[in-house]
């Protein structure tokens, strides 16, 4: 293998940059010829295609986003458009391509392959660890401590003003950031979607701290809650403790989890798998997931990360409970 | 004047503690006793009041939030409560107020004085900056800034994906924190209160933006604009682009503007301010704000701060047209 | 076991705080009584011991330092020392302790069960993440993350100057934070204690730099580095690169590792461990410390994590040099 | 004036870029053709000179350090150095220059326009304060929360241990980053080159806060203190206190002030300076600093900016004085 490339697809995580630079200053550091596609499949199927090298990454580490920008692509999901990223990629005599993203991603690469031999290794890009194949996905680290210093700041409020919080985080199929996030900023109650909590034990919840004089609770929901949105769980809520002195607010943080400087740790993590998909491509791998598992580098079959299902940790559920007495 | 009490009341803003371990320095600093009243005029008619030195105040500086807790009172709004509160106050000798808060504060602190002859000199403490008589709000250096990083967070994920990107920050009556946080964060454009923004122009700086490449664009929206919310501009735009390829999408900052550590400058400001409050009364003041105007310490009546509204900055607004050529 | 107390001890680190509730908030959950002891062995010598309950450690999770304070003892170092330490905690009816420190604290735990039978279960607090029985030390990731922010912050000064900088970290026997941070904030070279970096190989470096026209450098040094400080690294620097001109600054980051808000990871680790600790100590456990390996809480003998090193990740150095290329 | 070029020069300071930024886009905005020139008069004298448009300020109004790069020229301190920028100028046709640094530059440029007649406004770029002929400049105010961030971390750890804190921040002539760091870390004392404060002064107010049994104090020092650095006071104050249990630990800040992302303020300053510098050269002044008085733009002469003093605030010494009470 002679000629790689790389891009980013899905959505940005906080990482992916980092993890792009080391893509390309393996290659280089291994004597590879390295390309950039722009905006994912989609650069894929326009051509929008350059060289890069070790200058091209440089003080790129510490910035979020992505600087090969990002997309989905419908396109690419007919045979149509993969046909003409195929006589894109021939054109720049592209051999191999490691993709940044998520199962999205990896379905479009592992059809790809199937159709035109070029392999792919991935790299998990996506803030909401959703990902089997890893302990860990790329950006999961920075989201959950910009989630985290929205809930300190929220604190002070509650605290000043003896209010109840709902604080909708992130997480469409995943807990983890509701719970990571929750247990840090030292919530009374995490509900995600891996779990039912039924409203009456919200309010169970709310009743005690108010016999135990809590001044103020914070309750973090994720977006994919069973019972709704923060909004309609406070809803819920409302109606079912009418009659009582409820001073309840609710903040969705939204789109600020997905942007920011990436943490120490999604930098590092970033690296490693960047370097270690790129490796694994130059060593033959195909179809399959960077991850890291216990702190080893690992190859997961991308029908194994698109299949299996990721479990939360009940362990910290049960933190929740007890830090909240 | 040998007693002297401080409280925080209305909303909440970064720099209330620095404001009162100024007043509670201060007071011990020139001899005098020093209460505090929790909950603002609520604790004032139940007697949460307590006795504070020195000591009370150590590393509360960086702190957010008020450690006094703050309340909107209905009973302080009634001959009835007042009373109470003055019954309370004369159990403690208390005789004279500093009230940290707005504009809801000092109209009762101006009914307290007519009624019981107890001075209160004030402090502005809201995140809006929409008092007159100071350049600067305690807090709202603070919120800008917080509104700022979640911009720049923002710009990240937006440029990434060529998006467009409403921002909802607060602000029901004054463009100030809309205005100094799309300035700083490169906005594309600035809606506010203060000035008429038709939705035909906003389209128009979309369309410029489409014509000059513009990958991306961020709009700043005061949540007091009179074209409605970030939302419904979202849609009214959404409704005249009909055809377009629009990528939109709108985050409503919320409450975490209220919170988090303050700035250097609000703790400054705050500790000037809580200062000039306390030397003021100590001087004989009586219903008057303690402000910065032009880096000089000033009093201006509580009917004037009521009364009077605070003009925008229309140079800053068009600082924001040209920046964003 | 009634009665449990709690303390810290040596360095203080990041996330001390969050440890100290969970330890307090698993107590009331499961039904015991809780002391925090003030200044480690020193108070507990001393008597300055107190009760504590849940609120105790309401709003502390994102605090750095340690409420309970800390001290190195000498006293404790004695056998007389000892023996008051052990009539203070009859007179309270301790029967066992939860430790957050390092080493130090361990060794005197280990004493102190030989003599009075009073058990010890260890929770890792330290910055440097040097023990042995945990893949990461409370306050390792905070500290990292400050550095990294300083490196950040160096970095954009550096570039625009063309400088190289010399960056010493904490880590008198040990590299993580160097490696961590180095890796993380795009470092063209770590030098750490366990790895000898001859001055020569520094040399090199900075000249492939020159002819690859790189325009600043960072290094990343460990304060326990073999070839002595960053300054002195500085001064053998510009003695083999004499006559080339050289921009070269050196910056000591000194004690702001130790302190600020802890991060995500660290609050969540913290609270494991405490609770792991303080269940250990129900359990029986003793002479033990809390760890987390691979995920999963484990317990390592005291005299395991005196007596054993712990070894430095050297696929990260590896990482380094590939990533500066 | 048709073409127009922008550079920066001596130390760098957060918000230049937005400076830069605001330069460039003023002037497509009015019509002009605007030029970069990289590393001050360095890359004058060498021809480093590039066309910039709207696009090339993209995306940096966050940024901290200069795209333009700094550097200080001796070559241009010469005649014949003059003689070679004043030819690059004519071969690029720019017929006025915006320069965004201190006191060395202005004196450049106004030998530059004796000479050669080229007009130059200035720009006041340093975190230091030490202008005359405005409030503030630009990057100060990033560099005060750079050095409070800093504080507040160290205070976390000082007050776990009960130490006396010695925190030299940067101020070679000027003690405002020091009064206004001090006071908003709540410091007990601040050190600056403007005021002498013997050492008798310092054992004072540390003695008594053992008596009011404070258990840590900070003081922070100018690095132009004339008792010496933050190390010299520290050993002075050792000498007079000895046989006394001082723990006293001294940190230097550094260079991090110098870097960083820009907060609001810097940000807001820099963007109406650089505009206002732009248009104050357009209408015909030269050898003026654009300033920030009193919220209103003006324009300070270079022989005034280079000769007169900026005063401290005394009131703000005072602040410091009462508020550690």
């Amino acid at each position: 293998m002679k000629r790689i490339a790389v891009f980013t697809s899905g959505g940005d995580a906080p990482g992916m940059n980092a993890c792009i630079r080391a893509v390309v200053r393996g290659a280089v550091y291994h004597g590879l010829e390295v390309f950039g596609i722009r905006r994912g499949y989609n650069g894929m199927i326009n051509g929008d295609i350059f060289q890069m090298t070790s200058h091209s990454v440089s003080n790129i580490v510490q910035r979020g986003g992505t600087i090969l920008k990002s997309a989905r692509s419908k396109e690419f999901m007919t045979p149509e458009g993969r046909q003409k990223a195929y006589g894109q990629l021939q054109k720049f005599g592209i051999e191999g391509l490691v993709a940044i993203g998520g199962n999205g991603t990896f379905t479009g690469a592992t059809l790809f392959f199937d159709e035109f031999g070029i392999p792919t290794v991935g790299a998990p890009g996506t803030i909401d660890n959703d990902l089997y194949g890893t302990d860990y996905t790329i950006g999961f680290d920075t989201a959950v401590n910009t989630a985290l210093e929205a809930i300190d700041k929220i604190r002070d409020t509650a605290d000043s003003h003896d209010r109840i919080f709902l604080i909708e985080v992130m997480g469409r199929d995943s807990g983890y950031i509701a719970i990571q996030s929750g247990i840090a900023g030292g919530a009374e109650l995490v509900m995600v979607p891996e779990v039912l909590t039924p409203i009456s034990e919200v309010v169970n919840i709310l009743q005690q701290g108010f016999t135990r004089s809590k001044s103020s609770s914070i309750l973090v929901v994720a977006e994919g809650e069973e019972e709704g949105s923060a909004k309609e769980v406070a809803e819920k809520i409302s109606k079912m403790m009418v009659g009582q002195d409820l001073d309840m607010r609710v903040t969705t943080l939204g789109h600020i989890q997905r942007g920011g400087i990436p943490t120490a740790y999604d930098r590092i993590l970033a690296s490693r798998l960047g370097l270690g998909a790129l490796e694994g491509l130059m060593n033959g791998e195909k179809n399959v997931m960077a991850g890291v598992i216990n702190n080893e580098l690992v190859y997961t079959p991308f029908r194994d990360t698109i299949r299996l299902p990721k479990p939360i940790n009940e362990d910290l559920l049960r933190m929740v409970k007890i830090l909240s007495v």
